[in-house]
């Protein structure tokens, strides 16, 4: 399994931000995927797999798994999350999704509202959205930046740069803490969101899911774009590494997502907490209590 | 005010602890004091003028500050902490005391139990005891690290080394966030311990205040005090300076701890926000309203 996994996301994944451009991804890309049918079978094995390594996770109670989703609208954030994670005991399992802040959050630093649902130990954690909107949308729209009250000495240029070293900083921490990270930037064309856009408006069921502020959003296409790359380029590292997933074939992003999971949480070795002599004995005693019973 | 605040503060304000010993610091220094009552009558100046400058820090509502207080028990922190704040409005500060993590705490990273109670902005927080605690009772007693269900790979020499640059990462970032940090390490002797443990014990209204587990931790006095220099050496920052406050006498600490607040406050030159022209008119308008109304 491991091979494979290997091969299907060595291409995306990002440690060293350095040289990266993301104009060297193409969001059609299918890698070396030789058929859809092949792609989802390994899925498939990927979802069962890690449903059992997750049983192992939460019966291990130390480590933990953050799994961080970025992407512009409709790239396929909230498909991918449910079709790779509904094998998952959801009591192990804890998705939450940003919107806009509320006062509450924006009295407070800019991680704060992140920190305190951070996965606990033994649990998934999945951030639909994260801290690093921070440094996308508030970036491509400055009049949000003013609204975070922040003492106005403290916003200067090098506002970007600090938040990217905060940002790096909490994840280094929070790996030393036993919380894997791994987050995803689900890389979808324009074009292929103008289909989907459209395709949203001529399904009625689909029409909840349009707003006219995504389309407001599309208008900062390429800001977007910019801020992404600079984000990417800044926040990749060994511990907590970007995957560029190309994005406009709905498959091959699950099967790649799938597949990093299934990486991180194999890295890790899991196996049950192993029951010694004296806890055997314990357990063989109130099984023999509970036959002697009635 | 400020040459008097700053003569009483320089001397215990470690900013680069790379020299710092603990030793250098007499618990029974009571600075340039020319006597109790002189301090007292500072003392009294310094909360009135605290007291007027927490409500533009309120109304300003951008600045937020977090006095952190450590200390061996009957340091005197609660006393402090009391005496120093009483002037304030309770609306505008949270006092948080930090006990024995629950098992939801030790579900998550060190600083998670005290990051989301940071002070908002606008107020004041107070730690009585913090995150600090990590590399203090917890390495004076390992066997409360084995408790924290760290992954095993991820306890190794390093451990206090790497909570140390956590620690300082996380207050360069909460200083960037608009948070104004001061630390205070309450120095109390180990003689004037003994002395205030047997008042505890002989005054029956204090017997509350006595645990057993106050002497346990009495026996550890060296540990401790190794503990508190190698913290002190690796925190004291220029954002986030500790300050080492002699603690034999009461009235000293207090004095001490109160300019440091005072001089903090001071140094963000605090105005109520300024009503420009519209707003005044608006305000003109509603005034006359409510004059016409009846």
């Amino acid at each position: 399994m491991s091979k494979i996994t290997e091969n299907l996301i060595r291409d995306y994944r990002v440690t060293d931000g350095k040289k990266f451009r993301l104009k060297d991804i193409d969001p059609g890309d299918t890698g070396k995927a030789r058929s859809k049918e092949e792609a989802q079978e390994l899925l498939d094995r990927g979802i069962k797999w890690l449903s059992s390594e997750q049983e192992k996770l939460y019966a291990t109670d130390s480590w933990s798994l953050l799994l961080v989703f970025q992407a512009m609208d409709a790239a396929g954030k909230d498909g991918t999350i449910k079709h790779v994670m509904s094998g998952v005991n959801p009591q192990g399992c804890q998705v939450h999704s940003f919107k806009a802040p509320t006062s509450d959050d924006l009295d407070h630093d800019f991680l704060w509202r992140c920190s305190k649902v951070m996965p606990e130990r033994g649990r998934i954690g999945i951030f639909n959205r994260s801290y690093y909107e921070e440094v996308l949308v508030v970036r491509v729209h400055p009049e949000f930046l003013m609204k975070q009250k922040l003492p106005s000495e403290l916003v200067g240029k090098k506002i970007w740069e600090d938040r990217f070293e905060d940002i790096r900083n909490f994840e280094k921490y929070q790996s030393r803490q036993g919380t894997v990270i791994r987050k995803f930037f689900l890389h979808v064309s324009r074009e292929e969101q103008r289909r989907r856009f459209l395709s949203r408006l001529e399904q009625k069921e689909k029409n909840w899911k349009f707003s006219v502020a995504d389309i407001a959003e599309r208008a900062h296409w390429d800001k977007y774009m910019d801020a992404y790359e600079d984000m990417i380029r800044n926040t990749s590292t060994e511990e907590a590494p970007w995957y560029v997933v190309p994005a406009d074939n709905k498959w091959f992003t699950r099967t790649v997502v799938a597949a990093v999971i299934v990486d991180a949480l194999h890295a890790l070795n899991l196996k049950f907490p192993h029951v010694d002599k004296s806890k055997r004995k314990e357990l063989d005693a109130i099984e023999a209590t509970l036959k002697r019973e009635k």
